[in-house]
């Protein structure tokens, strides 16, 4: 039997997380020969501390052979303890009278806080995912307050806009999905983020021939960039399901690697297309041995770059914001 | 690449349907090589569709390899038309002002128009599971209501109550839950069930010797009784995670086997221990080759008859209602 590898997720009470924890415990991320400890974050106050005992009353109700132990706790510092994995799901919520600089402030505080113990009681090899939006700036965040952990190790999810993407492209040209390679979501989880089919092939023939590049700016690129807004209009609800599966996408190719296929993982720049270093920006990458790599070399035209200029336009802003806050806290 | 199988799933966009399509999606049930054309049976009201369009829109964003179609309906005839699998989790709640009688009643109309649909156009050898309560009868109805499939394979679930017994006896003796062998739930899903420790074992010892009667008879027992109702009381919501976890064990062990262990499931009596013929009683059953058999030959005392003759009362009482609605049918 394998150690068992430890699992903290934050905001595990809420949506996503009710549909994020039973899939971890049931082996779906790490596979059927991993035993986990997972560990939960919620917030202390008694509403949060009573939907977190309801769910480990429910993951103790399903008797998963994998799970080797579970905890609750508001405090970071045993939350992250040696932890192997942080999934950073709670975040605050835009609220109807915040100002995007009000947005920033709130989360920068949890995730100064949270990068913080994550620094100081975390495995050194710690896996970060922030799911929790703004994610990248989120991430951005607790990497600049986790100084003593590889920064590569912060990254924020576009998986959940990759595979929105994916079923876009496979239904336009009726494949699987399974079927479409090479594509990826560049930039910001947001308005301005960009999935990129120039490089996307489907059974080796280039997708770009089979689309035509309006169906492509005028529908594809907004459909998925308001895809959570459409999913709150059909359920009531924002998306908990379909992002709790793309959070567990993301690790699992992180840890058991993408079988060569590319995948997009929002990773702290390399400087590598010209996006600033420093910035968590969604890349194309690869993923083997428990490691991600940007894929390099792909050819780069202004359509590309005027997407790219949004992008970094965004984060810069986002980043110029809450450097001041991380410098005050 | 296998032929898909196809789910049909009712009261899809419910909390445990939403628990549960996404892990089915996933391959945590039929596995990692069985691609699944899903189904979902939704009531014809507008939040209904609503709320079902909003799941498949959800599914959508998974791209999951395995999904190979999906659809939803209001026509149990589309629902269930070439289905290797129901899973029938819809029902009507219990409300208020509601006795037993008008619970059966309005269950009994739900599971005779499924029962003939079901009958009428699925696959022959449809295996089918009943979650929504009282589930034990509403088995037994669609079951009466299907004379050309083989009554056996209308099942009912008691997985949650074998799950919840698992890991009660594992925190009182301090064990893994895969240490336990032998361990069964009989009778009917509901305040009466018996969770029968008499002839399990831990690493080969009885647990019987592990443990005191009086822990065993007045905690375990009421605890697993009322354990439904105690996570209502921690969560505000009913199980769902946890119900859609058992409904997926109940269904990879029927047609992935059970690996030599007995598992509970609730299926027509055979007049295996004295239980009437025909009722749909919780039984140890071990799954092999796509087929479950009722363990028999355990020895049974007269504390076992005392809990079965509770079992038996109760869902004879249930059939004395529910026949003489679908005679009338």
């Amino acid at each position: 039997m394998k150690t068992p590898m430890k699992v903290a997720v934050t905001g595990a009470a809420g949506q996503i997380g009710y549909s994020l924890l039973f899939r971890i415990a049931a082996g779906d991320m790490l596979g059927e020969d991993q035993p986990i400890d997972l560990c939960m974050l919620e917030r202390d106050n008694e509403a949060s501390i009573k939907a977190a005992r309801g769910v480990m009353m429910e993951l103790d109700d399903c008797a998963f052979p994998l799970l080797n132990k579970v905890c609750s706790t508001s405090d970071p510092s045993e939350c992250f303890r040696d932890a192997d994995i942080a999934m950073l799901v709670g975040a605050r919520p835009r609220t109807a009278d915040m100002q995007r600089a009000d947005l920033l402030a709130a989360n920068a505080q949890i995730f100064v806080q949270q990068g913080r113990a994550i620094n100081n009681v975390a495995k050194p090899d710690i896996k970060v995912l922030v799911v929790g939006n703004p994610c990248n700036t989120n991430a951005y965040i607790a990497r600049k307050c986790a100084p003593n952990i590889n920064p590569k190790n912060f990254t924020a999810m576009m998986r959940l806009d990759h595979n929105r993407t994916l079923t876009q492209v496979a239904q336009k040209i009726n494949c699987k999905v399974t079927d479409i390679e090479g594509l990826c979501v560049w930039g910001n989880h947001g308005g301005t983020m960009f999935p990129d089919l120039t490089h996307s092939t489907v059974k080796g023939k280039p997708v770009m021939t089979m689309i035509d590049k309006t169906w492509y700016l005028s529908d594809l690129v907004p459909t998925v960039a308001g895809r959570g807004g459409a999913i709150i209009k059909a359920r009531g609800h924002s998306s908990a399901a379909s992002a709790a599966n793309a959070a567990i996408d993301h690790i699992r190719s992180w840890i058991k690697g993408s079988n060569d296929q590319i995948v997009t993982m929002a990773v702290p720049s390399d400087g590598s297309y010209g996006i600033p270093e420093g910035l968590t920006f969604g890349f194309p990458v690869v993923c083997k041995d428990g490691d991600y790599e940007i894929v390099k070399g792909l050819e780069i035209d202004d359509f590309h770059k005027e997407f790219f200029a949004k992008n970094i336009k965004a984060l810069e802003e986002e980043k110029a914001i809450v450097d001041e806050i991380i410098a005050k806290s």
